[in-house]
């Protein structure tokens, strides 16, 4: 076990929400049709001129007001992002720091792993807890309004924005993470990529690549694979895991995923209906969420599992503390 | 201590090598004025195609070679770049496993932290390894002559492309990292700009902002506390530690480094002249060359120290095993 404490979270969506009718009016596509499909209601879409460092500090600043911690208490800032943040060079962590107040009393640093970010991050804020250097905060931001535009419907219509954050601390006998299953398969063919401009000299928006249905049963298999790994490793049956949380894309790749697992709906936290595919920033969310409205107790399990470009999947499994 | 054991290193320098004369005959400069004022003889330019996913995963493969491990041995690759490698979504690190023919038995991520990321990742595969996951492959890549043109002469004729890589496995007793500080200040203003074209929406390139000399004295004032701070951890004294290894974005940033802290040239690692200013990829280019030219021996400590844009910056002190 890495002993670990979630000592708060928080999760925002910057601003106004904007319906699936909206959008379907603007791009000449049937609501129902799209509702049934992508199971998103609303998104937000954040105004022109926000800054992904302050909506990625407004989160975390609520996930240290959570947790009772002033920012100067954090050791180290991870800003994960799958749409780069504000600028690439420097990491746009130093800006999430400096609108915390901060000022040379934490390490900071972007970190991306697609849909995957949040969970490669709070391992390596567990790890870092585990080995003497915390609280350690973790806040994903996602401006992926930034990265579509109407002439592209399938991304448009699904990719919101958000932030999420959490605050790791020291853990408490018995608290902290059962297991851990990370991978990255890059010799499979991705369903998600946005190029990288500097690269290719010309800005570019993100794609949506027909996935194969091969393709979705590799994926799933990772996914799955994953979840088992971590549960073996802990020695704990799925059946007695109290919450499973599952990046969502869509609505239905949730529904998917719950039922691949055999896990009823109770035990999962859907945010996908009104926050939409928001990236890194999608399990964080959900977690904010089970921390605020569900009642967890000590001793409670928690399963995180996704499966993101790259590709990327994995499982954590955490124990929550007195 | 973090115990942890650097198993192998690599660096190279993707396509041929550009002499600072030649970029001055494109520009108009003096070359001997230019020499002088940046210590860099020539730097490498990558062929237009090449791909910072391989030219990485090359490094990292020379760093298993020297570590005497199979790719496969590898459980967590981080990619670390100041431009954002191939691809913002997925992480490019997902291309470097799958050029090292790697299929989903480790997982990676792409962590940024402009000239500091490298030691930012050193330290996070220090803990990982220390915590139970490793073998820990660290690959610095960056293709900066994407990120400038002749028109800013101040970039151009300084920045080059390079990768360069270290392996870490579990430590041998009394080996491993003997103190670390890390550091971010979003609150000084920075002297390197990349913007992020996903958030600008149009390209952007690498601009260099002339720092104040007040803002030198604060960097380089950082950049000194970190290192007291490490070694008074370590309880080692300064003129005790066999090589120190500095961040070069400049000849003169070197000596200025090296003069600041008393430092005699022979215990350094000199790069900048033949490699240019590579950003993240500086600091493991000459652990590297350390590793491979010089006469390390078991109990010999290394201080690696430096200030980025962000303004990050910071020190970590390693002590070589048996």
């Amino acid at each position: 076990m890495i002993p670990v404490r979630i000592l708060g979270t928080a999760s925002l969506q910057p601003g106004p929400a904007v319906t699936t009718e909206e959008l379907c009016a603007r791009v000449g596509r049937d609501a129902t049709e799209v509702l049934r499909k992508t199971g998103i209601r609303s998104r937000h879409f954040a105004p022109p001129g926000t800054k992904a460092a302050d909506v990625a500090a407004e989160a975390l600043h609520g996930a240290l007001v959570a947790a009772g911690l002033e920012a100067k208490a954090l050791r180290r800032i991870f800003c994960v992002s799958s749409m780069g943040g504000d600028v690439t060079t420097p990491a746009t962590a130093n800006r999430v720091a400096a609108a915390l107040g901060l000022s040379g009393s934490c390490d900071a640093m972007d970190l991306s792993n697609a849909c995957m970010g949040f969970l490669s991050a709070f391992d390596l804020a567990a790890r870092s807890v585990a080995t003497g250097l915390g609280p350690v905060g973790v806040v994903s931001v996602e401006l992926l309004s930034r990265t579509t535009t109407p002439d592209d419907p399938r991304p448009y219509l699904v990719l919101g924005d958000a932030a999420a954050a959490a605050v790791l601390g020291a853990g408490r006998p018995g608290e902290g993470v059962l297991g851990v299953a990370l991978g990255n398969d890059g010799s499979l063919p991705t369903d998600v990529v946005l190029e990288n401009p500097h690269a290719t000299g010309k800005p570019e928006r993100m794609r949506f690549l027909t996935p194969s249905k091969e393709m979705t049963r590799v994926a799933l298999d990772a996914l799955l694979r994953a979840a088992r790994t971590v549960l073996e490793e802990a020695q704990v049956a799925l059946r007695d895991v109290e919450w499973v949380l599952t990046h969502q894309p869509n609505g239905r790749m949730l529904e998917v995923v719950l039922d691949a697992m055999g896990v009823e709906a109770a035990r999962g936290v859907r945010v996908v209906d009104t926050v939409g595919s928001v990236g890194s920033a999608s399990l964080p969310t959900s977690l904010d969420r089970l921390w605020r409205t569900r009642p967890v107790k000590a001793g409670d399990r928690v399963l995180m599992v996704g499966v993101g470009a790259g590709v990327a999947h994995g499982a954590v499994l955490y124990r929550v503390g007195g």
